[in-house]
């Protein structure tokens, strides 16, 4: 059976205009059946933020939005808030701070509840540190800058939904490269991902016909994931001192916007369907046309210079040098 | 003949402490036979920025620095000012406004004689402004941010002392990753350099002995030097709308601390030759030792439980579990 998908949200989500990436995680949860569990622990503003987000997807139409709030271990081993996730349909992790999350949810019956979730086929979100703890390797804090450093972060241990990788979000908007490369650079094993604020990183877990599977990050929202794959990494990372500026040569980079599809498990660019503006479908259909007419014409043998010319003159009147807009030359 | 050395240093560069760069600028270009060439054009205080740098490259030894400030292409026509560049030994560029210093400077006399110059193996470095102009193609201004976004930033015909690429400079500190990766998505026959503060790229023509010549990028300072190789490149820059965020995928990047060289032709790092600590090789050369005497006991049919035990014993007793420091485990 497949996953169920990963919602890894930058951070900022927009809340009150066109609010993309929370009706997403709606109609993914069931829509009119969904049942929604908002865990707000990382936040220290609990009641406020689940007020927030209850309002939210019920006004996008879920059926059931409870609150499931640890505020300790023990809280986190209390069957009836296990229970509680039991039926749920989608799991909402708010922002905050991720170390508290992490550190009071993970390796207890409710951080195991959210995995099976996971694994039965409920949606899972979170935004910020609910996005954070989603990777099983998980920043725990650290300082910004785009140049990366030895200690300029630290690395917890995260909910593990997604394998072998390190997300990081509030990407472009606090300067996250430097840390993000740095922990690559420390463990090439792992993929970074970077999020950035109104953004989504959805990972679908994909089972194809020849049985094979594969974990697919497709992007939605204003800004953009940066994959850091760090498989052939040559790096000092093991020998840098203090604070030095790290050797980080040879990292594949990849910058996904809105539409991207991104292959987790082969750590490959997805072929993008390109757009295909209408009038150049048509304008091809009608070069094709005239082309046929000419092979005929000249089977015929009847082309002459008076015949190309008359045929030109009525190309030019059929497509008259266009001034339609376009997007990178203007 | 090998061309001279470019020093393209990411702008702030320490001028009250170490000195580390304009020192190396120095010796470079000749040390107590130094005659220096200040072009402050970029700067909006000239006057004063040629004070300062005449100043700090007397202390380091240069026998003699001069200032070439044209302030407009009329300027730089001048044949008296052209001629001053004959027997200069190192040419310094300024910070400032780099759209400026190419619009006054680039494809005249002046900029020619700079071109010149380069091929007979004088030294040319430039701060900032003065960075952004030795490649071939220039950030003319633009934002920051560590997205690439369409038209973050424009570009404009820098001297093109290094071929195929495009400097950006203060590149950590203001942010220049997304305008950086923007370009290079636009043109993926260039290579990106990013330039850190007080750090400096200094790119070195080398002729090898089978005759063939490679240009070779080493680090120093305080920062890093970041190479964006979009040569495999996946992106939708040549379509995406208005500031939209790219799609750039595949990209490989390098990140080059002090003590880094890469080699700019084939677009890879060189080997580092590792700091080996003295009581490693001591250790070493003592464990040979002993190996080489058990390999003998073992000949002569000499090895009994009590020869290992004895061993054994002087072994722990020469080498006690040593305490010594290690940058990245403690």
């Amino acid at each position: 059976m497949a996953r169920g998908p990963l919602m890894i949200i930058g951070g900022a989500e927009d809340k009150l205009r066109k609010r993309t990436i929370l009706r997403e995680f709606v109609a993914a949860s069931g829509g009119p059946d969904a049942r929604i569990a908002v865990i707000p622990t990382a936040s220290s503003l609990g009641a406020e933020v689940v007020e927030v987000y209850d309002a939210l997807f019920r006004r996008e139409g879920a059926a059931e939005v409870v609150a499931i709030r640890p505020e300790s271990r023990d809280d986190a081993h209390d069957p009836v808030l296990v229970k509680s996730l039991a039926d749920a349909t989608g799991i909402f992790m708010t922002g905050g701070n991720q170390l508290k999350l992490s550190a009071i949810i993970c390796g207890t019956p409710l951080g195991d509840a959210i995995v099976d979730a996971h694994e039965r086929g409920v949606v899972v979100a979170g935004t910020s540190a609910g996005a954070s703890i989603q990777s099983s390797h998980m920043v725990a804090f650290g300082v910004g800058g785009s140049t990366p450093k030895q200690r300029m972060t630290q690395v917890a241990a995260g909910l593990g939904l997604l394998r072998s990788s390190v997300v990081d979000q509030h990407f472009a908007q606090r300067e996250r490269y430097g840390r993000l490369l740095m922990i690559v650079a420390q463990s090439p094993q792992l993929l970074g991902i970077g999020v950035d604020e109104d953004t989504a990183a959805i990972v679908e877990h994909e089972v194809l016909e020849d049985g094979t599977d594969r974990e697919v990050l497709r992007v939605r929202g204003r800004g953009a994931v940066t994959v850091f794959d760090p498989a052939r990494i040559t790096t000092n990372a093991y020998e840098a001192k203090r604070s030095a500026p790290l050797l980080a040569s040879g990292v594949v980079l990849h910058v996904l916007p809105e539409g991207s599809a991104f292959d987790l498990t082969a750590r490959e660019l997805l072929p993008h369907v390109a757009e295909v503006a209408a009038e150049d479908v048509a304008e091809l259909a009608e070069a094709g046309q005239d082309l046929r007419r000419l092979a005929r014409d000249i089977a015929a043998g009847d082309v002459s210079p008076t015949t190309l010319k008359r045929r030109k003159a009525r190309q030019t009147k059929k497509n008259p040098p266009s001034s339609r807009q376009d997007g990178a030359s203007t």
